[in-house]
């Protein structure tokens, strides 16, 4: 992944499997890797938010990106969230990702703090300074209750401070606005622009982005892979028919209903999919979410047998 | 602090001192502890908000807890925050605290990601469990987004696992809820309630609140100890009076107006009050935080003067 | 209510009973006014939020404005809601409510459409200037997601646009602002504070407030007559026995739990609570609110009961 | 418009010229009208938030109706914003769209009141039994701070409930879940499905929706009518060319900058836009939004030389 290429294609956001007692589950973690790259994925998101990144320890962190970089042996590029609340403990976590073979990072907005787009604009500049390895902006206003502004990125883009950005924030227009400045500007060629959203990736391919970060990738790559080869091959039916199936199965994000939090239910569904699939050896996921119960599974196993997953 | 006395009095949030490259400046932090104890407090908390501990990666946690116990020598009780996304990363900060010899931890609910008041109790008995010192809990909804309920806090009082609460809500009603509950309800005469509000502490006290923990109160320390000294002698015209010249102090946080964040203005007028002081050796506040400019700093001089505190 | 006095004391909005199919039951209407200046208030606000006023159609206002101006006689002064999303939608309702013979108008900021400080401020002098009677601001973001500005109330005041402020915003520290800036201003000697909140009366009388709105009064008007006159005798310790009686009293608003939002269970209760004691023939809430059921109902009946009120 | 086939195609949220006094300006309004017709529109919403519905009196409302239905004469379906808080005052508007001739009406959730998916279940359940004419609900969480359920709108609309829905969430998965469960769902050929989105027009068509009510659709109607129509032809790419010229066309509603509210910016620009085109007599905006300034106009006139639209 140089510089002088954006990065694209799927790029999904790596879940996290855990033991029963909440250890990273190193044997599982690898089988999911062999699993997403066997599927055709063209890149790895490590401890992003479908990674349970805020639930991991450092230790987690650590083990988790040992144990991915050197299972995939660079056969696909490798992202790392440094995600914290601000510039030094980012930094922080961006020097132990490089040190440890990331080949970029993933950076959020400062949050917890009130911040203002000026300190925004600071945060990267130092974030990227001081990283060494590319960085990617992660706009999740969802998690940081702020939004990414589209000049911002552009013209941070422009100036080599940003290799992309990981757009989540669910504003199309605002995204589509960004795909057309980056076509309309000088020194944009390799700033890439992909989407966190999981059901409108045709769409999203359709207005000029170069790739996708779907945390139900993790349940079905093939899925991924074949909608984003479709859509670059052109055949924009097939690639909305695989899209149209992928967004039932996706419906399963809310099994754990209203008595956890929204996490809890989509998490808890892709790793129980992942179970059920054989993929990784254990549905659990980290505290303090709630864990589905045995009829929430079942649910789920439903969803992926309609699917064709099981 | 036994676990029999609830925590209560003046018990600011200490600021962090930095040297102009964003080193913690312990000589300045020696000096701001001095100037608290000095002043009248009866505890200090580290590495809460005021403190910038979003900003501090935790090497930077660890020199001013190391610092700060090291140099209060029980003196008074130092409570720590332990402030982070969800139960394992708390847990690690927590051990850490303790290790370093607080008496005590402060814990938001989870933050960054989506949660559930299930989730939320599920939080706080993981790190109770795990603390080894009392737990309080910190309800900010301003920086994480939910509300703790009080019939939770109540009964994680009555059952031992919290500690006290910091109340930084705002909801007046609310809290008085808790304070009038506290008092109907068995088991609860250790659980310290105290409000993070500054501008309302003579109305808290009035309410029935154990203590206060004002930001503010590093500006002025003798200010809020005298506040809280008239309060508890029953002389309430006094400290009405006393409440409301640190109110009219209180403004100066707006000094960095609309170009910068809330936390840039008010952690920046703080530190700059206690530079013009004397007591800090530099008015730096954290990256990306924007500084303050001379006449902002000259701004905060004169509502110092105003509050003969020059 | 002339100019040159603010109003002050208890002020309750007044509940808007209806019949079984939704009209306005103007019998239970006037005897819901005997009960209020019977409990001894100070004055009567109509057609704001605890009346339901997002529910009534403007005949519907009509009738409750006729009704309580020509029952009250000129006993106290009644304070109608101009509620509505803008200016001249609330010019419609503050011409309407003069020429019924409100003695002042209640406004909000604009809502539903995204407003701005500059235009906050122009609405109010636009409707000011329109209305021909007293104009109060009506500080309510849980509605209307807009926060008032202190200053801007404070210079609006003095200008003589504004005759007052009614402040629901649960901000104390912002509400003391203002009452402080109103001392130490010129010309605000009739501007009148009062606050919405309902929990913490005795503290906002404390801090300077002139009176209070309490939703809670249509339930129990001699309690906050009570208490406000114990406060303005001095005699803050039977002030806050009372209003710690009142608080008790007002857990019900959460009877009907989640099934239902705050609004139906709130209103519901209040009216549910008018209805056993006798004062409103029935304890139906507007469409579209979820009505309590029987047991709710109990559970309201218990709390007066606890509250020495059946 | 009958019930047994659904609306589609574009039907702009038809502007309300003013006159600089504020008065309803009919003759610029019957202009605005024809030069949608002739700009290929295939129905007109007057009265929704692009009409400044917010910002009209009742009387306003009634013109602009009377004189749309009147003029229209039955070339293409009118549908009217019915548009309050809640029930009552929603049925009151519908009654008088009915009266006035409107096909149709839309109704969004209650807002200002805090509300509850069932109160809402029970709000579209009461206008609909009371309206007359399909209803169609308006999904606007940024006006009315809540979002209407997918499987909720499904209901409605196969029980006949409602006609449609103009979805202006921003939400796109959330649109092309409602999307797939119409067509898998039988009684819902004649539920109809717009977007209110500008920018993604192509994206929505693409995914199955019946048509857009685009703002922008007033300065340029003939451009997406153009879209529109190349869409339904299957000629994807000249589709996407289209919206990317509007997109750009787009920016200008950020023309006024931060001195203003969102709308006054938006509104203004449309505003300005059409007047500088010819089309309406002034571009004075409703009360109490900021008018744009001669600068700013200019600024508008040059986005739309840019879109060869002077």
């Amino acid at each position: 992944m140089s510089a002088a290429t954006a990065l694209s294609g799927v790029v999904p956001p790596v879940c996290t499997p855990l033991s029963p007692d909440g250890e990273v589950d190193t044997r599982s973690l690898v089988r999911l890797v062999d699993h997403l790259i066997e599927g055709g994925v063209d890149g790895l998101f490590v401890l992003g938010s479908t990674s349970e990144v805020a639930y991991l320890p450092d230790g987690h962190r650590r083990v988790v990106l040992e144990t991915v970089v050197g299972h995939v042996a660079g056969q696909v590029p490798v992202l790392a969230g440094a995600i914290d609340m601000t510039t030094l403990r980012v930094l922080d976590h961006a020097r132990e990702a490089v040190r440890l073979g990331a080949d970029g990072i993933v950076v959020t907005a400062p949050y917890y703090t009130r911040t203002h787009p000026a300190e925004i604009e600071g945060h990267f500049r130092s974030v990227a300074s001081g990283a060494g390895v590319p960085v990617y902006a992660y706009d999740l206003p969802v998690s940081v209750h702020s939004k990414l502004g589209g000049d911002l990125l552009l013209d941070l883009g422009a100036e080599g401070v940003l290799a992309g950005v990981k757009d989540s924030s669910g504003d199309e227009g605002a995204f589509r606005s960004i795909l057309l400045g980056r076509r309309e500007r000088a020194g944009l060629d390799s700033f890439s622009v992909l989407t966190g959203g999981e059901l409108t990736v045709d769409c999203a391919l359709w207005m000029g982005a170069d790739g996708v970060v779907p945390g139900l990738g993790n349940v079905d790559p093939h899925g991924y892979a074949r909608l984003y080869r479709l859509a670059r091959a052109g055949d924009w039916e097939a690639a909305r028919v695989e899209q149209e199936r992928l967004l039932r199965l996706f419906q399963f994000v809310t099994v754990g209903g209203t008595r956890m939090g929204g996490s809890s239910s989509a998490l808890g569904a892709f790793k129980a999919a992942l179970y059920l699939r054989g993929v990784i050896a254990h549905p659990t996921t980290a505290v303090p979410q709630i864990p589905l119960d045995e009829d929430e599974i079942a649910t789920v196993g439903k969803h992926l047998s309609a699917a064709d997953l099981l």
